[in-house]
């Protein structure tokens, strides 16, 4: 849930005077996404999504996701992307913050995650994958080893809060990854933060992918992992084999795994929960009292970290 | 900001099968309103606002709603209107709540009130009241001196977290309330909640009003002392008598206040600013920390009850 800048009717005359978009005729602040603030903006031309980019996006990083989302629509992603200003720009100021008008995506995310959305989901992570090797720029993954590492020192002791020996946990956990984490395999750009809130469906297919707020250069697997997290694991922690069989198998319909990435899936997996774990005990221990957002419980990565420290082959995930 | 009920995808699908709009392609949670869950949906018909009324409506309350929206938008408001679903029924259930699918009306509503917003705002307020005249149906203000008095004491001492004394002023001040609150006045529908959210503009003009939950059956001249009160006070607590000016000039522009409602405002104000020191103290202390939603400072409202202690006729509003 998100909204952290109001936008006045004034501030938004103004900004909009930029664009050939037609008279606003609404704007309502939309509660989604939870790094920046989002309003859903009715012009004579139709719907669109304006967003401020807030205190969490670097500025320097902003020109590569609109590159991005461009370059993804151009090879037949289906993908917001972002509009031209009168003055050719797409990234401009609004209300002090960094801020773009992107095109509104039809369709709804799935609040019940089934078989055939990760088949679905599968499918457009790899399109994405493939269709991403032509693009020219790069970005550095923040939230990867150094990254978790930098958190980890951020959080401290207030791991412990959470759950007794959890800082004794992480640490033992980071310096077992650091080991073991792969050293190549085939990288691209990955979106990195796929989950059900960030994939749009109507009538039963995907119709886009959302938010590349996170998305850098990274091992594509590691995409595939993070996607196994969100989507293939029940309430009760239990990793759901029918819907993993099904994220693969859509996956690989596009792009075949190679057997290195097959191989390294446990850990990828492991850093993927690593990952999430760290950023919601920063955001568990940092959010104030009261604040409008509601911070996600790192318990639950916690949960799926444990899990795939038990696993010893991509097997226990369905996959052969 | 509101979004209280997450309605999921399917429930949504089986919800808009009972309504000929074609089909949904987008349905977001927005942050308008705090009574209410709000959705703006996107179909192929164009933008419609779903609601799912939750805990503070009274759900016998909802059709004198949703006539009074189609008699005022028959009669020439801008309003919206409630979508009849194929059965023809306005009012039906999804997610366990009363919810009804209005009409999209354009525009933003205001920021930061001027003194046009303000005449705009007497005018709109005026055509109301005319229109509501032959509306057929009453509904009693819940929110007025026996409102209060249950208020009063649901809030009892906790009163005292707020301002030191602040117990025995309210009860002093609602004794008074009561011996010198108005027992005849023109009366007819009001709104009873026309803040600057529910309204809006566009190309300097009002272009409709929104949210009728609190609407009743009161004296005319309230309303315009509620409005007064949520528009014509600066930050800082002073009166600005210009907006309030042109409130009353608007609103007398379309129909001229008769002398005893123009001395009973004073009256008048100091019952609408207890019916909202009241509201957000309620509030204030029955909101647990971590809401989605920040509780209004119950404190602005007892400034303004406490200068309109201090006014003797309705002169000191600019209102001759």
């Amino acid at each position: 849930m998100a909204v952290y800048t109001e936008v006045s009717d004034d501030d938004l005359k103004a900004f909009m005077a930029g664009y050939d978009l037609g008279e606003v005729v609404g704007c309502k602040g939309i509660a989604e996404g939870v790094e920046n603030s989002n309003y859903l903006l009715q012009t004579a031309t139709g719907p669109y999504i304006l967003t401020l980019y807030e205190r969490r996006v670097n500025p320097a990083d902003l020109p590569f996701f609109m590159d991005l989302m461009e370059h993804l629509a151009r090879s037949g992603i289906k993908c917001p992307v972002p509009i031209h200003a009168k003055d050719g720009k797409t990234l401009r100021t609004l209300c002090g913050r960094p801020a773009a008008i992107i095109t509104f995506l039809n369709g709804m995310w799935p609040r019940r995650a089934e078989a055939w959305h990760c088949y679905e989901l599968g499918v457009a992570l790899a399109e994405l994958h493939v269709a991403g090797r032509s693009f020219p720029h790069t970005r550095k993954n923040n939230l990867s080893l150094a990254g978790w590492h930098e958190l980890f020192e951020k959080v401290g002791n207030t791991t412990e809060q959470v759950e007794q020996g959890l800082h004794g946990l992480i640490k033992h956990e980071l310096d077992d990854l650091a080991k073991s984490w792969p050293q190549k395999l085939p990288s691209g750009v990955i979106h990195a933060d796929l989950f059900p809130d960030n994939i749009f469906f109507m009538s039963q297919k995907c119709s886009g992918l959302i938010d590349f707020t996170f998305a850098c250069t990274d091992f594509l697997a590691y995409d595939l992992a993070i996607c196994m997290n969100a989507w293939c694991f029940e309430v009760d922690g239990a990793l759901n084999i029918t819907k993993a069989s099904r994220l693969f198998a859509g996956y690989e319909s596009v792009r075949p795994l190679e057997a290195i990435e097959k191989q390294a899936l446990p850990v990828l997996a492991r850093g993927g929960a690593m990952r999430f774990l760290l950023t919601r005990l920063y955001d568990w221990v940092n959010t104030p009292a009261g604040a409008l957002v509601k911070p996600k419980d790192p318990r639950e990565y916690l949960r799926k970290l444990k899990f795939h420290r038990g696993v010893t082959g991509s097997f226990a995930y369905g996959l052969a």
